[in-house]
């Protein structure tokens, strides 16, 4: 696992040169990203980073299901990176009928099928990788997808500096080391704020299926009107994880001006993720990394296979024979 | 405390008869709904009960800024019980800048202030409850506003059906104190379908504030793509609270048909919450009440007060003292 998080950098370049095929266009006043797990997180970091670019909201729905408003009007782009998860499937055959305009980004199976057959453009990245690790590869052909599209949410230094960060990937290694080893046997508390989300949710992700340990995210400035109370009962076998922007904002100076020694104070460990970068693409690039190995070398602290799913597996034979029965019924 | 959870009835029928103040309106065409903690969350409840209905998201903003998008054509309703809420009073304030409608909802404060002196409608709603107990107060309010507005997202029937089902509330009592003695001095792990994320999250935030204990969100199916790997590295003081959307939906099915047996079989203990009502509004008030009720027994359980929440004072005076000195160096 840990050679396919040290070739992003290579992946990134790949998928830059990726072709988007049958490409087409029409106007779109909202967008939808259809995707579950490490396919649907790029969903997650599109929404943020198109926040302060576009004049509409970028949704991410997870789910079998997709929401009234998606219409005729509405970019769906499907990601899937086996291009036959079963909720993602479920949700872009659904927007095709209702006439949205569809991207799909898989690596094969029913997705591209069906963008072939029904002549939706696609981005069609490279097999054999862990879905989880192939993140370069979505993220990047997500944003080409968006830019050809004129909904440009990221500039060309932007990409060029996201991609220089994972060249230095040899010297991440030894942080996320001493980072593991905090963890050990704890349960990780993943804290950010509202435009770093994604790596709250890429940590989380990453310690369960890497490492098979329940972890949590929370987003501050919420955290501090709720779950910040539930750390008064008592220190438990927990770690907080602050992925710390790094970029002098008021969300930085309540990090280290009033939660990092609040925290300590009622006898908590917090370790600090100081968010590498200038912009936020590379940001949230430096800090998926981070993640990825962090909780591939915590996997091999704890003597697990950091490859190996078994839930998700039994999970997805459960839900395709299940889903047709029922699909069939109702 | 409990008495105020007990009086929901009386609270839901006294909002019912909320006038809107300086009602104005003009054509919109998406809809960001601000507020923090027992405020903020029914812009949740908003949001899940407009996706079927409306052709626009419905986006919930829990943060001092506020995207892009939120411009002229946008409906802002801001939401804070106390009217205080710094991160709420700056992200209507930055809308209102923006040209959007706006309408908030508060018992007094600054925010009934800027919507007298600036002409922007209102409901004030009754002073005197704790924030997190006033939700019928603000959600009936909330709802009373999208009907008023033609953001319709739900009918007559349906809001009888969950002011109907607060009557019962006595019966609750016993199954909230059950549910109590499950939980103990676990850390409760609440999951649930998308249409009742806001249940996860209201179950979280209550046992935060009232009981004073960690606890995590999860929805499925984003939960089958990763979180359920965590519960393969053993058992640990947790306790999964599922929120069985009892409605004969494919969700349902997989929770009794795959979820329960499959974490009962590695050694979980899972208590089923099966949601009362008909419509999705009945079933997030019956759930929000269980919520409300078992945080407050456990509290009584565990000997601490579930009324006073010190950390959250703290961090109030922290922001207050640091925002007014960061917003004029900035």
């Amino acid at each position: 696992m840990l050679d396919q998080y040290l070739s992003w950098y290579d992946m990134a370049l790949k998928a830059l040169k990726y072709k988007i095929e049958n490409f087409t266009t029409k106007p779109f006043s909202k967008i939808a990203i259809c995707g579950m797990g490490g396919s649907g997180i790029v969903g997650d970091y599109l929404r943020v980073l198109a926040s302060d670019r576009l004049n509409y909201p970028v949704t991410v729905i997870k789910d079998f299901n997709i929401p009234k408003w998606v219409d005729k009007e509405t970019l769906v782009i499907g990601i899937s990176y086996s291009g036959r998860t079963m909720e993602t499937v479920s949700a872009v055959e659904k927007a095709l009928r209702r006439g949205a305009l569809i991207a799909v980004i898989a690596s094969g199976g029913k997705l591209i099928n069906l963008a072939k057959v029904k002549g939706l453009m696609y981005v069609k990245v490279d097999s054999g990788y862990v879905p989880r690790t192939s993140l370069p590869l979505l993220l990047y052909s997500a944003l080409k997808i968006m830019k050809e599209l004129n909904a440009d949410i990221v500039s060309e230094p932007e990409i060029q500096e996201s991609i220089d960060i994972l060249k230095n990937y040899r010297s991440y290694l030894n942080y996320s080391l001493s980072l593991s080893s905090v963890i050990k046997d704890n349960v990780p508390i993943v804290i950010t704020d509202p435009r770093y989300e994604p790596l709250c949710l890429r940590f989380k992700n990453e310690f369960n299926e890497n490492s098979k340990i329940i972890a949590k995210c929370e987003i501050y400035p919420e955290w501090s009107h709720n779950d910040i109370v539930g750390y008064e009962g008592g220190v438990r076998n927990v770690k907080v994880i602050l992925a710390n922007p790094n970029d002098g904002s008021l969300y930085q100076k309540v990090f280290e001006g009033f939660m990092v020694p609040y925290l300590t104070s009622l006898g908590y460990e917090v370790c600090e993720v100081k968010l590498q970068g200038k912009c936020m693409l590379a940001k949230l690039i430096y800090g998926s990394l981070i993640a990825g190995l962090t909780s591939v070398l915590l996997a091999q602290r704890k003597g697990v296979d950091p490859l190996e799913t078994r839930s998700i597996k039994l999970y997805k034979e459960y839900i395709k024979r299940v889903s047709t029965q029922f699909f069939t019924q109702h």
